[in-house]
Order: C-alpha cells, then structure tokens, then sequence
C-alpha cells in the first residue's frame, strides 16, 4: 500500500483486473447455459455496479477505463465491419432488404410511441432515440445462434444475415442522424436534412474512397515486409475512419464499421506468412470488447427499477421490441420459407443496441431510466431468441425430414 | 471541429493514430536499413518531440495515452517471460552464468564511477540507477540478430541467449533492489537487505506457487470451453502478478516477467483448436508496445544536449556501456569459442534499458539529462552491434569452413 501507488499503471490494473475477471466469470456461465457470451458480460457488469465495495467502484469510473471500453466499442464495429461481406450482402437481394425495412420502421414507430405513452415526461428527442435503439439487428448475436445450431446454409438463415446487416447500415445512419439531432438540439426537417447528407456523404465518400484506395496502398506499403505492418494498416484504417466520423458529426463507431468494409483480406495478399486481418484483431478485440460490455452493464443503475412505472416500461417495450421485429419475417412474398424462424431470428439486439444506448447516454439525451430499460431490453431481447429458435429449427427439420422421406449425405 | 470532442475517445484516436504512424513509419525506414525495429520506434519518437506543433505534443501527453504505454511494457516484458524457458536456461550452463555476471558488474561499476566522474553533481542514488541501466541485455534484440543472421544454434549464440535471460533477471532483481532504494530515499545496508529480500521473496513465491498451481488452475478452467478464454487467463496472470509486484514494492514489469516464465505452453494443451499464448499476445504487443517506444522517445528532450558536458557524457558512457558488456566474452574458461562475438552480442540494451530509464524517470531519481543520455546509450548500443556482428560471422564463417573443407547438407 505504501510505494505501490507511485506508479499510476497500478490502479488501472486493479480496474482491469476485476473486470476482466468478472467479464471472464460471467461468459464462462453463458457458455455454459448456452447463451452468447455478451450476456454474461453484461450481467458481470450489472452485478459489480450492485456488489463492490465503493472504493473499488470509483476505480472502475477511471478516465483510461473509459477509453479503453469506447477503443472496445470501436474495435467490436471494426470487427463487424471486416465481417461484413458488401457482396454477399447483394447477392441475397430484395427479400432481406425487405425484412430489413420492416426490422427497422416497425420497432422505430412502436419504440417512439410507446416510450412516449408508458414514461409521460421524455423528450422528442429521447423518443426518437428510444425507436432508434430498438431497430438494431445484432449480427454477431444472430450468426452466432445460427452457427451452434448448425444452419447457416439455410436460405432462411442467409436473408436474416442479409437483413441484419442492411439493419447495421441503415441503424447506424439512423443513429448519425439522431446524434447530430440531438447534438444540435433541433428538429427541424432543414437539419435532419443536413445530417442525413453528411451521414450518406460521409459513408458514400469514405466507401468510395476507401474502395478506390484501399487495395493500391495496401500494395504499395507490402513492398515493406515489416512484421506487424499488416495490423498497423489496418488499426490506423480503423481509428482514421472513426476519428473522421466523429469530426463529421457522426459517432466514431460509424467510421470503425465502414473501415471494416473497406478492409479486404484480398488487399493483403502480398503480405504472406502472416494470419488474416480478422484473426490479427480478434486478441485484440477478445481483450477490449469485455471491457465495453462489462463497463455498459457497471453503468446500469438499478434502482431505477424501484420505480415500479419504469419497471413496467422496461417489460412493456421489451415485448414490443420482439413482437416489432418479429413481423419482418412476413415483409416479402414467395412462399417455402419459416418466416416464423426468419422473425424470431432478427430479434436480438446484442451489442448494436447497446451502443446505441450509450452513446445516448455519452451526449446526454438518455437518462439514467431510458439507460435501464434499453440494457434490459437488449438482455431479454438476446437471451429469449435462441431458446425459441433452437425449438423451431429443430422441428422445421423433423417436419422437412419426414415428408421427403429421403436421406442426404 | 464543432461536435466531434462530445466523445472525449476522438481526441485519444489522434494520438494513436499520430503514434501508430510514426511507428510505422520508423519501423518501416529501420527495417529497410536492416536495423531492429524499436530503434526506428524511438527515433520517430525523438522526432514527434521535435517537429510536432504544440497543440498536438499536448494531446500526446494525456493520462490514457501513458497508460496504454505502460501496459505496452507491461505486454512487452510478459512477451519476454513467454519466450523465456528456464529449462534451456539451466542447460547452457554456467558459461552463461559467468558471461552474465561480468556482463552486469562491470557495467554497473563503470557506469556508476564514469556518471558521477562527467556529471559531478549526481546524487547517489541516481549514479546507482545509471549503472543499473547499464547492466541490462535485451533478449529480444539478441535474439532477432542472430535469427537474421541464421546463427541461433550455434554454441556462442546460445551462451548469449542464456546470459542474456540471467541478465533479465539479475536486472529486474537489481531494478526492484534500486528503485526500493529510491522510493525509500535512504541507502544502509539494513533497508538494501530488506528490498532485497522483498524482490527475491516475491519471486520465489510468484514462480513457485506459480509453477505449482499454474498448470492445474488452468487444466481445471479448461472445462469450460469459452471462446477468448486462453488470452483472458494469460492477461489475468499477468496483471495481477504486475500489481501484487508493485504492492510488494518492485517495479510493476518485474511481475509481469514472472508471469511469462509461469505460463508455459504446456499448460493449454486442452484448449484445442486454439493459439499458442505466444501467438495471442503478438497482435495485443505489435499495438501496444510500438506505444511505448514512440512515448519513451518522445520524452527525450534533445535540448538538453545543448548542454556539451551532457553530450560528451552520453558518447564517453556509451563506449563505456559497449567495452564492459564486450569483456564478458572472456568471463568463461575453455576454448574453440569466438569470445568476440559473444562479447558483442552482448552489447545491445534495447528494451530493457529504456524500461529502467522510464521507471526511474517515474520515480523522480532519473533527471532528464540522464534520461536523454541513457536514450543515446540504448539507441548506440542497439545500432552498432547488429552492424559488427554481421561482420563477424560472416568472416567466422568463411574461416570455419576452409579449413573443414567439407560442405555440410
């Protein structure tokens, strides 16, 4: 206790240390309880916030705590991005673009209206932002519940990935949008107008760009065989976009995730002997991304639900957030497909929606109460799914099995 | 400019993208002179200190920018630990007991007598840190030049690998002993006995309940398959080996070297399909560490060198830091060996050397002359060797194999 402070790393240590212990414990018990692993960070969180000590809390409350959970944020989006394939997103075509659209409007329309009828005193402002939270789509939540149970080839399981990933797109200019709304503090259809044009000014310039660039000064810097070169490109993409996102209005999280479309592994053939892009930051993102989530469920306050009006707001709108999505499995015509499967699978929110929620919270439009319910929103909205899902899939193939009578290999 | 700092992250992207750069950059331009990366790492630094506006110099200064350089030497030195095997170490012997001993007390004695000689008004303590910097090998830098140069399983080169790991220890043990000293401000016998103690205590216990607990803690995790498991344990051990050093005293690096000797390869052996810890770890360091460097460099401040009592210091002690590693060539008996290039290989300070100099800084002992001539000392000591080397194994080559006269497959 005596010399050990005088070297300022070690109070960040004792903060990283809790909580990736706590983010660790709580995805050991998700993966157990096969449930995604963002779910027990999340509670880790929840759980610190009610049970450290208040010395350790404000630990935890460290500037440099801060910016690593947002470099997690960053990281994660970067992430979907390099995930992201543009292509394979065309391919899938009109249907998921179709279910995206529903995805997006009906949870937006009910999150508005209802936030507003269930909580008398908000805002314009945090209405929309409660609509806007709910029209996420978490990609990783929703490949991931469809990788464990093996149907990822599945036409139904390619438009939900589609679709989630159009929802990504269309969620995150909604988010620059009302962002920039609430930054500026009006309303007016003259400044929605001006956002949304830096918003699709920004996407369309550093994607076009990006594209156009990319892949030549990638080509050109492989001249340079220097170990290490390959992350550092694509750091520095990652943190350049997000920097320029934000001096655009939008959040960094924005340009994080249009970098990692950008990225192509193809870009990097000249850099041999080296691992993919996608494994270089997964250690990376393994070690940051925890923090994040554990940080965003430290940052619930639960006492917010002993306000029984909240505690009812935060069921109601949970109800409506699977119920607004799960219509979206009806947006297109044709027939042959689950569209029950295709609707339960676009509920999860997962980490989109938190991020939106905290970057509400970060400009000050979402309250401490707004704050609780989106949490718990994403919880219920990601942990419920994959128990249903698991029971449709299972008998949509007892039922495809047995009329066909036949067997494959 | 007008929304963008509502996130206070944006102003952390423009100094990791400003560092990652330079760093790239540095790297980039050392590699193609064939030099080890780090030296390009701290001469974009040194650059940063001297050609940067101010505004942005400022930005570089930030709280969260030194904390992730600090968990850049953290990551470095636990790096060092993982590739460290005290097997191999005990195997070379005593040559690399002895050429490791000389190759710390004759550095230590010359670098105190010649500081305090130049610069006469020193304090004690500070002509003690001065030739502890001294004292240290990088093993990372070492060992880069014999692999460049395909001469990593020849007798000499695993003298020095081994030399240069006891060195690591020997000045990590001589770090603790002299910073308790510093913190403590009093120098008797009685207080030296008791950090002394301390630093050997902490490592006795770290690395014997390590090894003894270690492999079965792990072994027992191994149960629950949790995606990110493997790198999150490996980052517990080592921050909280890195903490508990700092409350018994030591220097937070200390615990983090403990840690990388700890884990061991074979412990993870249920975790299949995985990386190795080593390969985990690499993407985390080539972000962090290359922060260190650029940060360490950046704090030079070259003015000081206006000062030509300073500048003659630093030339005259890092000939003094060369010839007194060099020596250790001899500190063996027995013959067939090419002792010069022993001696040589020892020479480069590297990582190690920076890391005493930052720690004392820290700790107010170091001043800035100081600092900026140990800076000159790593940079010299690191630049010339690899040049020499080349040299002499080449001709070392050449003459082996004329009087053989046989081609080996």
């Amino acid at each position: 206790m005596n010399t050990a402070h005088s070297d300022p790393v070690t109070l960040i240590l004792v903060s990283l240390l809790i909580i990736l212990s706590a983010a660790k414990l709580g995805s050991i018990i998700s993966n157990q309880l096969k449930q995604p692993l963002v779910l027990g960070e999340l509670v880790a969180g929840i759980t610190l916030a009610c049970c450290l000590c208040p010395c350790l809390q404000s630990s935890l409350n460290n500037d440099a705590i801060q910016v690593l959970a947002s470099l997690g944020s960053i990281i994660l989006l970067f992430e979907v991005g390099l995930e992201t394939n543009l292509k394979e997103m065309a391919a899938v075509g009109l249907k998921s673009f179709w279910v995206a659209c529903v995805g997006v409007i009906c949870p937006f329309i009910l999150g508005y209206f209802l936030s507003g009828m269930l909580i008398p005193d908000l805002t314009s402002i945090a209405k929309i932002f409660m609509g806007a939270t709910l029209t996420a789509t978490s990609v990783g939540i929703t490949a991931r519940v469809f990788k464990d149970l093996n149907y990822m080839h599945k036409t139904e399981a390619r438009i939900v990935l589609g679709a989630a990933v159009i929802d990504d797109v269309l969620g995150l200019i909604i988010l620059a949008v009302v962002s920039g709304i609430a930054i500026n503090g009006n309303l007016d259809i003259a400044s929605v107008g001006l956002i949304s044009l830096k918003a699709i000014l920004f996407l369309g310039l550093s994607l076009g760009l990006g594209f156009l660039l990319a892949g030549k000064v990638i080509k050109v810097l492989s001249y340079f065989k220097t170990p290490g070169l390959k992350l550092s490109l694509a750091l520095i993409a990652c943190f350049s976009l997000s920097y320029l996102a934000a001096q655009a209005g939008l959040a960094t999280i924005v340009g994080a995730f249009a970098a990692g479309l950008i990225l192509d592994e193809i870009y990097f053939k000249d850099y041999d002997g080296e691992q993919s892009v996608e494994e270089l930051i997964k250690p990376i993102s393994y070690f940051l991304v925890p923090i994040f989530f554990v940080i965003t469920g430290f940052q619930v306050d639960l006492s917010v639900f002993a306000n029984q009006e909240v505690l009812i707001a935060a069921l109601v709108i949970s109800l409506a957030a699977m119920l607004s999505k799960l219509v979206s499995g009806w947006a297109f015509s044709g027939s042959g497909l689950n569209r029950l499967i295709i609707g339960v699978a676009m509920i999860p929110r997962g980490e989109v929606g938190l991020i939106f929620a905290s970057a509400g919270k970060a400009i000050g439009v979402i309250d401490d109460r707004l704050y609780a319910i989106t949490v718990i929103v994403v919880v219920l909205t990601t942990l419920i799914p994959p128990i249903i899902l698991g029971k449709l899939i299972n008998s949509n193939n007892s039922l495809q099995r047995h009329p066909e009578g036949a067997k494959r290999p």
